[in-house]
């Protein structure tokens, strides 16, 4: 049985338990759905990460129909705009122990989208690192602090986004997004078995920029690319621009991934696609 | 400004905006307080970590007076309960980013206490080991997902607590107690500024246990102990009896400690301290 709570724009809800245990542990994941046209954005990669996560966490299984017809209904009528799934295990258990009948919360919520750019952007380093826990790493959970002071780093608003590495100085993700570089002619990505979310678009540009790596990435590999860009489920695909003192110039393998994604997904076309 | 919400034994509450960023990402910590004859146990020590923890999050301070005033109307009339602070950073912000102007959100509740034992209790190893985030360490955040994974690997009711280890394998503390141990006619426990949460009991058995040295501690330090125990502001002083194969008689440093809590703090007072 799942308690099924619908918000508005204005975050009006039927009911919540101010017990509920995605509030006092961050006990659940997230998704953060585009919606394009009145249509959810790559539905079945977020529901399989949702799942994957759950099943991490050890949160029964979800309904995806009752799931994906409430999520259809919220997006329903809306040009452009992001609805978020939370799936949390509900409340009751003693402390952290988990209740002996697990009746899992799950709230909708319909925001506004940022505008699609296919500009390029300006990141920085961040000093917060990503702590090496592999029984959370990949997916989406809803234990975000290091996300949050990493973001609070900087107030700078030409800086997009910030790099993060974990304790040992790789370099693994974005605060909201994935990296791809491209080094010595090869496009890499770093693997994210102890940190890191595995992102839908990451999954994306996998399966779309051929002969990428997945393997250990360092600092240096990033400042000595050929080619840097994010990506995001919202964002799509932004070329990096500026890294501190560094620059890149566009590159024609990250435009013609662009193109790609605007044919495979419109909602992220933009009508000239000419980079920076 | 602070919201203020007060939850009643039912959950009920006045107000709750469901995009706050507790939920959202855990942004925020949480107090558990032992109410005792309608009083406020370790109130102090409570209120300092809290401010600690808000100070390390950058969340706004607190005021005092207001929010201990709430707790003692909620602690009032009550023999033995717990109350609850939990204090996030309200709603706002775009996705991680903190929100230009912080509102945060304030939650307290009542829940019922366990019982007061001073019996021995038996204990395990998790495998769920906690990440090394020295950003996040000693303070009592809202992102316990380890907690809640570690807490999930037995269901045997025979075991009270699960110790934990860092990933490079230094205990660290339980599930949801401190740890102290006696090696070589030494009381150690572990330094926390890696993982781990800095106690509110463990602080009071540091300043009364003469001589307690705070270091590195391994599993074989834990296993080699002459004596074991953990601790916790509901629970106070827990000697550890059996730890997989090993068994600790009980020790007369434990019941003095025991003994000397009791005073120091009626709402660990037995009737009758024999150890087990």
């Amino acid at each position: 049985m799942i308690q099924t709570i619908v918000l508005n724009r204005k975050g009006e809800v039927s009911e919540f338990d101010l017990q509920n245990r995605g509030l006092a542990y961050g006990d659940g994941v997230f998704e953060t759905i585009l919606v394009h046209q009145g249509k959810l954005v790559w539905w079945d990669a977020h529901w399989q990460r949702m799942c994957l996560g759950a099943e991490r966490l050890r949160l029964p299984e979800a309904n995806e129909n009752a799931i994906r017809q409430a999520c259809e209904a919220l997006a329903a009528k809306h040009q452009r705009a992001i609805v978020k799934i939370i799936y949390t295990r509900g409340s009751g258990g003693r402390g952290y122990g988990l209740p002996a009948s697990v009746i899992p919360t799950l709230l909708l919520s319909l925001h506004p989208a940022p505008e699609l750019s296919h500009q390029a952007i300006a990141v920085r380093w961040c000093e917060t690192m990503l702590a090496i826990q592999p029984a959370l790493a990949g997916i989406k959970h809803l234990n975000r602090l290091e996300q949050v002071l990493a973001r609070a780093e900087w107030e700078n608003a030409t800086i997009d986004e910030g790099l993060m590495c974990d304790n040992e100085g790789r370099v693994v993700c974005a605060t909201a997004a994935n990296i791809f570089v491209r080094h010595k002619s090869q496009w890499l990505t770093p693997i994210i078995d102890r940190c890191g979310i595995a992102g839908v678009t990451r999954r994306w540009v996998l399966e779309n920029l051929a002969g990428t790596r997945v393997q250990v990435l360092s600092k240096d590999d990033v400042m000595q690319a050929e080619a840097v860009f994010l990506c995001n489920a919202v964002r799509g695909i932004m070329p990096v621009l500026r890294l501190g003192e560094r620059t890149w110039a566009s590159h024609p393998d990250i435009l013609g991934l662009q193109y790609a994604l605007s044919k495979s997904q419109p909602a992220f076309a933009l009508g000239d696609i000419r980079g920076t």
